[in-house]
């Protein structure tokens, strides 16, 4: 490209942004059709700038497992085109009518919804965080500012442009996706302090990635992410859900924001509980890091420190605590949550609407595993990220997220006593 | 008060969000109920308080209007009170479900309004505003922490004291209504920075204050307020609506946000309109700033430049300005509009909803005046201000604005496959 600022691509995101705001339901889905229909085509060329990007990061002696989330291969391309097309087929939530009235005097007050216009993305790693993230802004009529991690340059490059190609050929204009990735860090500061164009800004990644694009950003941002998620096992937390729940929270994808990472037990059913789960744990591989009570009641226990309880692990580990009442629970949940989600196991009705009412998370769950909190298990197809924070979005976010209202207001002449 | 930081003000206003969150409607009305009948009694020491800050005012030659805006007497202080009482007449928002569905493993999800939790707001000038604010937000469910401008600084600390005095009365921890005002800038700077501890801070006063808010906050903000308001008077604009609705818009209260700034008139309509609307205007005392075309119009007409488009005047002025068609008045309100409101006027319907889908703002009118964009006028009540960004609000905020919503999932021992 020949344009030499971020700026730039800002202001074209931004002029783009009214026509993508205009584009009808049948305009999108056909523009995504021919997105998904040109990753498939294109997926060698993908592979190949892939396999710059391993090898690139092997020469830099990144892990195994982040190679693994680097990696594309003809499945997870085929994967790529086939989450465009599931979220093409999501209702369209622009023009949607959530409210209004006649006023007295007869003015006709609507409140649609509306896109944002410009929605920015930082993130890094997996280059699908560039398509998903691509085709929900579209889908809801936006334009997308989009910056990637480094590791993932050469993939993020191609895919970009074979969606701009493909754009084009759909009769959209290319300007309502832009990469500001070949700017390095000045793309992401223009993100950050592009007020009056960039409208929202979503960072998704590393607790240390989200926390310097919301203390450093002067634009509007839904603060995503980290998850110190914690289950209570209360008194009268049945054997087998308690296993089954702890177990699935933690084991079945460890290194996501959903994960359990501290498990809370009742001190009257701590003996009953605990070398149940604790062994049904360890069976499948994780550490337990547990205070003297957890030690007396189970073998091979790490003792745990006060950094335990601030810690996601993100892995094969667990903190377990016992308490002596819902209240203790409580208590440790609102020092050391994050906001994400928590979870409590219980019999007792009593105790399960406080749990609810009283833990102030993005989602709240009785006899569930918190694993569910995702959006697709919520119906919103893929998420932009699960929000943290309490302003405009918490929780799983989908396309309505990514939206804002307008005030219509119909008269004939009205003017105010 | 005995505390020596903001930070511990900051504190005690989260733990008391705990309780004021599960506060009943009825217990929230019972308190500002308390308020109302407070402030009545204790009129003559709310209006001596005001009077220092008058007195001061005069001393440090402050205008004739700001020093009419800063005043209480008998009457203000009645109708501080009636809107507390209005404010609990409105319906709770807390509580409502605003979604949910059964996951197909049957866990019952569903979406609740909550209350933010902590609300900061940094406003100037009108006491009326601490009063209001701290109405809202208690009726919401919510803590406040409030800092007022200095000029009503003896009136703030009085207003707030009274107010923490009626809740204790009522049951309810005055530790719900904290000030920062004895802090100075430093309280200010607390409420900016207070991550954790500060839900959302909506900033209320001039454009200044607003640009330092946003810029420096890194808490969540809502931006509110400057308002550059066009009207359009397209080819087919009816004489008396546009004489009617642009003198209203722009004289029936000049210095607030939703007041008319720039008048665009279609080139064809202009010979018929701008005579009879500038002459309505000018009987009204209302100075013209126009481009060359008014002034061979009009007599009398100050010349515009460039700065006219843009200013705010907040007074008896309006720029005026022919443009040659829809698109080009489209283009002005895009270069120069605040996104506040912008109104047509015309009886063409296609150039009607062309308007209403293009303009890019909170507030998009045809024919009605652009007065009516008001919290009051839109059946909200009080209102906590007017929101101009995108993110969580667009336009006049009222309680659900100050609401965020949450997550509850009911299971019965389901985990994710």
């Amino acid at each position: 490209m020949t344009d030499q600022t971020p700026q730039v691509r800002l202001e074209r995101a931004k002029e783009a942004s009214r026509a993508t705001a205009s584009l009808t339901s049948d305009d999108k889905v056909r523009a995504l059709e021919a997105v998904a229909v040109a990753l498939l085509r294109e997926a060698p060329r993908i592979i190949d700038a892939n396999a710059r990007d391993i090898e690139r990061g092997r020469e830099e002696g990144i892990g195994d497992s982040l190679i693994d989330r680097l990696r594309l291969d003809d499945k997870r391309v085929a994967a790529l085109a086939a989450a465009v097309r599931e979220i093409a087929a999501l209702p369209d939530p622009v023009g949607r009518v959530v409210g209004g009235h006649r006023m007295p005097n007869g003015v006709a007050l609507e409140q649609v919804r509306v896109p944002f216009g410009v929605v920015g993305a930082i993130y890094e790693a997996r280059p699908n965080v560039t398509v998903d993230i691509a085709a929900l802004a579209l889908r809801s009529g936006n334009a997308v500012v989009l910056r990637g991690g480094s590791a993932a340059r050469d993939s993020n490059t191609v895919l970009v442009e074979i969606m701009r190609d493909a754009l084009s050929v759909a009769g959209v204009t290319p300007e309502a996706i832009q990469t500001v990735d070949d700017f390095g860090r000045e793309g992401a500061r223009a993100l950050m302090h592009g007020r009056g164009l960039v409208d929202v800004l979503v960072p998704r990644g590393s607790a240390s990635l989200i926390e310097t694009v919301v203390t450093e950003s002067t634009v509007p941002v839904i603060e995503t992410g980290a998850g110190n998620v914690h289950i209570f096992l209360d008194e009268t937390a049945p054997d087998d859900w308690a296993c089954d729940i702890v177990v699935n929270a933690k084991v079945q994808r460890p290194s996501v924001c959903n994960a359990v990472e501290t498990v809370l037990v009742h001190r009257q059913a701590a003996p009953r509980l605990i070398p149940l789960v604790a062994s049904a744990l360890m069976s499948e591989g994780v550490a337990i890091h547990g205070d003297d009570i957890v030690a007396g009641l189970v073998t091979t226990v790490i003792p745990a420190t006060e950094e335990d309880w601030e810690t996601e692990y993100l892995s094969l580990d667990v903190a377990m605590k016992v308490v002596d009442s819902l209240d203790d629970a409580l208590e440790h949940i609102r020092r050391y949550s994050t906001g994400h989600t928590e979870s409590i196991i219980t019999t007792d009705a009593r105790n399960a609407e406080r749990f609810l009412a009283e833990v102030d998370s993005a989602v709240v769950m009785t006899n569930a595993s918190t694993r569910f909190t995702d959006g697709g298990e919520f119906g919103f197809g893929a998420e932009v990220g699960i929000s943290t924070q309490k302003l405009h979005a918490r929780g799983p976010m989908g396309l309505s997220e990514l939206t804002s209202t307008k005030w219509l207001a119909r008269g004939a002449g009205q003017t105010r006593d």
